[in-house]
């Protein structure tokens, strides 16, 4: 059976610019301010003080204290828009501008289905989500760490992460950066896969470089960011922010910390390497003052979104944000309505690359497969939301009103039979039976449905064709490298 | 125990502009084409029909041809917003301009709860969901028929539905359009409730007129119509639209015909009475081809959302669209996805009224207890999204970004503790408990969670107190109306 996957998604929309131009300079003035006076912390890299150093701030310990101006001087060598390449050229991704790339959640620990609940995940999970996301239609991209393989030791996980995303997709992917040398190995596998000459004049991974917020950026993340800059492939440089503990409980004041954040991580993105591809990351949830749980689908969360999309476009730079974020600890009511209100914002904040497009569950903390499937299936909206509406001849439809006039009925019409198959979005998941149908086939919930779906959809899977030379040389790579190394579990 | 309703929303943020000036004026263009050519059907109504002779319109049979720019011209009259008034002064709400009130689920036959299922609405379904509105803090209006009371007799319904409406809530409601007598019933039982003078000085009912897509105008809904804007009382004038059955499968194609209607259904209300209260309506769904049901939180429902606001704001008038709209048959995540689309739409595509705001279920052949509860717990989010962000001293936290400085924590600096009360917006039903707990009490879900949340305001609720008097004259009406009056079932 064949895979059909929409090409990214490509607004044809306007965005939605929620905060006005004074709002947008104080904290664009206010950043710049925290940058000179207040300054970051790279840590434990002297080679990183060295280079801040050598472009014109000034360190004290490990602070960075950044001339106002000068980050933003810095940044702006970095491109507006990049290809990733996927090794099916028709999946490549262009990440920028007006498009719209979904891939699916990255971190969990924990895994969830329907029938034997929440457990730690395994590669076996691993695997059967990354099949998951080769089957979705709207899932533009594989992921990265769609859920962490703990029966796998920590230091040899990237290496099944990336091996899995290889063989079972061919959707485009992510690298690792729990450590410089797992970057590096996911470098090298990629030059197995695409060659050597490919990856380094094409970027063939976009990975996730998260900051240590408030205002800290750690040596492990930094230096897989310099591997990546330095050898051509895209980073998200991204805070991760639960608001009121890692940043102010306020709106603005979290955008201005979001913005010195970003300035700092994609100006040494562009002092390691002018050009290397970056796109502007904002991970921000809101907290629950009563228990201190994080919360998400929230107005504030949503708030910072736009804020953040509009200061991103203002530096001409891509966009992260969004995503099927959800506190609930199952994929209920509350998942989806807190999923489609952050799905929402993404789409008309103008995000560009859309990290936990599916699957998230429990704030991250779990990768749900029911919820990977229902997600997937949304995203669908976003889809042909973005196209926008025509205005020519047919869409104005002038002839189906003329035709049906006062009182009449539009399914027989002409238009109508031209244009149904395209005309509305429907769900492949969702119920839209009549009522006793429904009822006497079990009166499913969505849940119920989504677990049928995702046994379905493993039952149906096929990978995808691949050349057994390069199968067997990454297969070799990923022997040899896990024997020259002990097993590591911290 | 005291009950706490917010004011309804005032806008301060900007609303979603989504067509372009060009479509929307191809789409004026062409709905006064559609007046002109085609026209519109006035049905059973002589009356009407000399009305729009008097006023320069081509009358052949039952058909109405408007002269280009006779409706808008006419519809220029009709009042930019207005207020309608509650019996409780601090219930009034302001229609029109940047405001949004919501109102509940209108016109289901049946109910739903979780323990009870699926089954005809009664009287005491019907008092119970006008108890929740009372008790809901983001909804601010009571509604009309939030169900359809089936063990009242047809023509005796709308007198207990109002007066449940009048002495189980203080919040303002609408009026009965089943017949012309039942809305002139409406008008009597409401200068009971408010006093005469007070009445035909004052808007205190706003209802709903709809309209019977494509064209069509029927004399029973204009009867209702004629009664309340010759008494200054608010109507909705609203096509009804299931894309592809009564409208053309195209978002363009739909919004001139709903723009057509509206404005001979406007122009008429005009006709009657020169500034009589009106609202620009658009109820619009889009059906599913496979099976023919008809399918909410769809991307073409957004967009002719989107385009419908525009084009009310370019007639200067207040908008009613949106609501809780999901085509599941269960609160479950379909209903969540579902009606957060619709109620993020209606938020920023300017929505003025939103009827259908909480306990809309299966497409609105159910009104569902727990939906209820759970949707107008998440009106909220719009009530805070509403608020939009401040820029001043406090909200810029700039003291608090130099008080925490890098790898510093928010939680206890002295901008937290001034804001965190009103920082974040948080649910008062979803789960925001670590899992263990959650585990150990029953690892419950949105729905459950619901249903004790149905159950606790039901317990709690308490009447606002009502003069005697004016009880006591309400409950004769409706007592000498019902003894004078056979039964009617159908």
């Amino acid at each position: 059976m064949s895979v059909e996957t929409e090409r990214y998604i490509e607004r044809n929309i306007p965005l939605y610019e929620f905060l006005d131009e004074a709002t947008l300079e104080i904290i664009e003035y206010n950043a710049e301010t925290v940058l000179e006076e207040i300054g970051v912390n790279f840590v434990d890299s002297p080679e990183a003080l060295e280079r801040w150093r050598s472009v014109g701030a000034t360190i004290e310990g490990e602070r960075v204290r950044i001339p106002r101006g000068l980050a933003r001087e810095l940044c702006k060598t970095a491109p507006s828009k990049f290809v990733q390449h996927a090794r099916n050229p028709k999946r490549n991704v262009e990440i920028g501008g007006k498009t719209l790339v979904t891939a699916p959640v990255y971190g969990p620990p924990f895994v969830r289905d329907r029938d034997g609940g929440r457990r730690y995940a395994t590669l076996a999970d691993f695997q059967k989500f990354v099949k998951l996301g080769y089957m979705s239609k709207y899932l533009h991209h594989s992921g990265g760490t769609v859920c962490e393989p703990t029966d796998v030791p920590v230091n040899k996980r990237h290496l099944d992460m990336l091996l899995t995303h290889m063989v079972y997709s061919d959707k485009p992917f992510m690298g690792s950066v729990t450590e410089p040398s797992r970057a590096q190995d996911s470098v090298e596998m990629c030059e197995i896969l695409f060659g050597k000459e490919f990856v380094q004049n094409n970027t063939v991974m976009t990975s996730l470089i998260n900051i240590n917020s408030p205002l800290t950026f750690d040596s492990i993340m930094m230096g897989a960011l310099e591997v990546f800059a330095s050898n051509n492939q895209a980073s998200i440089i991204s805070p991760f922010i639960v608001g009121g503990a890692m940043a102010p409980v306020s709106v603005v004041g979290t955008l201005t910390q979001v913005l010195a954040e970003v300035l700092a991580g994609i100006a040494y993105s562009q002092i390691i390497k002018p050009g290397a591809p970056v796109i502007f990351g904002t991970f921000v949830t809101s907290i629950d003052m009563n228990s201190g749980a994080p919360t998400f689908g929230t107005p504030e969360a949503s708030q910072i979104l736009y804020g953040a999309g509009q200061l991103a476009r203002r530096m001409n730079l891509p966009f992260r944000s969004g995503g099927g974020l959800c506190g609930s600890k199952l994929p209920d009511a509350q998942a989806a309505y807190e999923t489609a209100n952050t799905l929402n914002a993404a789409l008309l904040g103008g995000v560009n690359f859309m990290l936990h497009s599916c699957g998230w569950l429990e704030g991250g903390l779990v990768a749900s497969f029911e919820k990977f499937v229902m997600d997937a299936d949304h995203l669908g909206t976003l889809q042909k939301m973005g196209l926008g509406v025509s205005a020519d001849e047919n869409g104005q439809a002038m002839d189906a009103i003329r035709e049906v006039g006062p009182s009449g009925h539009y399914l027989g019409c002409d238009h109508t039979q031209k244009n149904f198959k395209s005309a509305f979005w429907r769900s492949n998941l969702f119920d839209y039976k009549p009522f006793e149908t429904w009822y006497e086939e079990g009166a499913r919930d969505t849940y119920s449905l989504a677990a049928e779906r995702v046994a379905s959809q493993l039952a149906n899977y096929q990978k995808p064709p691949l050349d057994p030379e390069i199968l067997a040389a990454l297969e070799k790579y990923v022997a040899d490298k896990k024997a020259a190394m002990p097993d590591a579990f911290v």
